[in-house]
């Protein structure tokens, strides 16, 4: 059965229960369909991008949001950084994987992996500046995919 | 095939993924039926509301809570009003529908609002300061709802 | 028909609305299944619970975090306690049950209580820190439950 998760959050614990849903969802036999909107897309994002002609206001979005998965920060107590590195750390110990694992594993598995169109213009983030294998898709898509799922999460 | 979204929120940015949701819906042929609970009421505030009797502490909920879906905030990067100003900049620029404008085609498209009357009370909201049309439900008719879906978001 | 809540939020608000939801659906004659995960975890938490050995990384994790539901804040206006006190008591003037009131009552009423077993280790919380009658599981019994729910909600 089909399970749609919708990643708004660009929180790092928030994306990482968004994967390891999606990925224990894949390991029961689930197909799964990931779509990225707002926030969200920051995840997908290549840590080293190629540049793109941009405005100065795309550009400035891009500066002030977390470039990529190993970017992203606690939505509590992150405490100007030490919170997120100390639950990076833990993770780390307690052999959890890192987020941008867990999202290689995702794709590897199967996983779609869908950033919001409207999002991205609004944003602009051009698709080369997102992981390879992310597909584009609007709010019809995302629809579409939660009419054949039986599960569909907005994260 | 019905969606159902319960909107928590009072940020800008979910309040706006949950109205594209269901305006997506309702162009695919969708029933959506929406659900406002806590801060999520903000939206529904008209700007300019008749007066109403209220207790003081009634009167300072109301004060604190933004008025209206033209005054909902990000929920990150708002800075002070810098970042909601630009998200909302850029997004007119885009030609991206306001989410006032949002709300009434979701209105004028059928979509059925419903405010919660728990949090309306605790909140000391009355219908006659929410928008024309609303409806007052408890979590029973939320539950209903959600029944009669195939997909229900908590956003 | 069973009705799955993933409450990821620790915010008081978030549970109390997971809460008001499940013990709506037990009224209706649901099954419900609530899975706790991340900073959901701490509305389970005992208010006074046995000492348990544990690594110092651990014991902050503890301190820094609330210990149990008489202890959530508000997501927004918290306001250093003054917003989550008057909404407390705004709550208890309009006869709203509290939360750690609402959880007795869904458990009571047969709602399945289920900790995140991969959170708790990351945490370092104990069975035996959480509320009694609460089960431990993975996200396999997550996806299990939701299988069996015509509606599943991340909050």
């Amino acid at each position: 059965m089909k399970k749609t998760i919708l990643l708004f959050s660009g929180d790092l614990d928030k994306a990482f229960a968004a994967f390891i849903i999606a990925n224990g969802a894949l390991a029961m036999g689930d197909e799964v369909t990931m779509f990225f909107t707002f926030w969200g897309l920051n995840a997908l994002r290549k840590p080293n991008p190629p540049s793109v002609a941009k405005k100065i206001v795309e550009k400035m979005f891009g500066w002030m949001m977390p470039r990529g998965a190993d970017k992203l920060t606690l939505s509590k107590m992150h405490m100007a950084g030490m919170g997120t590195a100390m639950m990076k750390g833990v993770m780390k110990q307690k052999n959890v994987q890192s987020l941008p694992v867990l999202i290689k594993l995702a794709q590897e598995n199967g996983a779609q992996l869908i950033a919001c169109s409207m999002s991205m213009d609004v944003m602009g983030l051009h698709q080369e500046e997102l992981l390879e294998g992310v597909e584009i898709g609007g709010v019809a898509t995302f629809l579409g995919e939660a009419d054949e799922s039986n599960a569909t999460l907005f994260i």
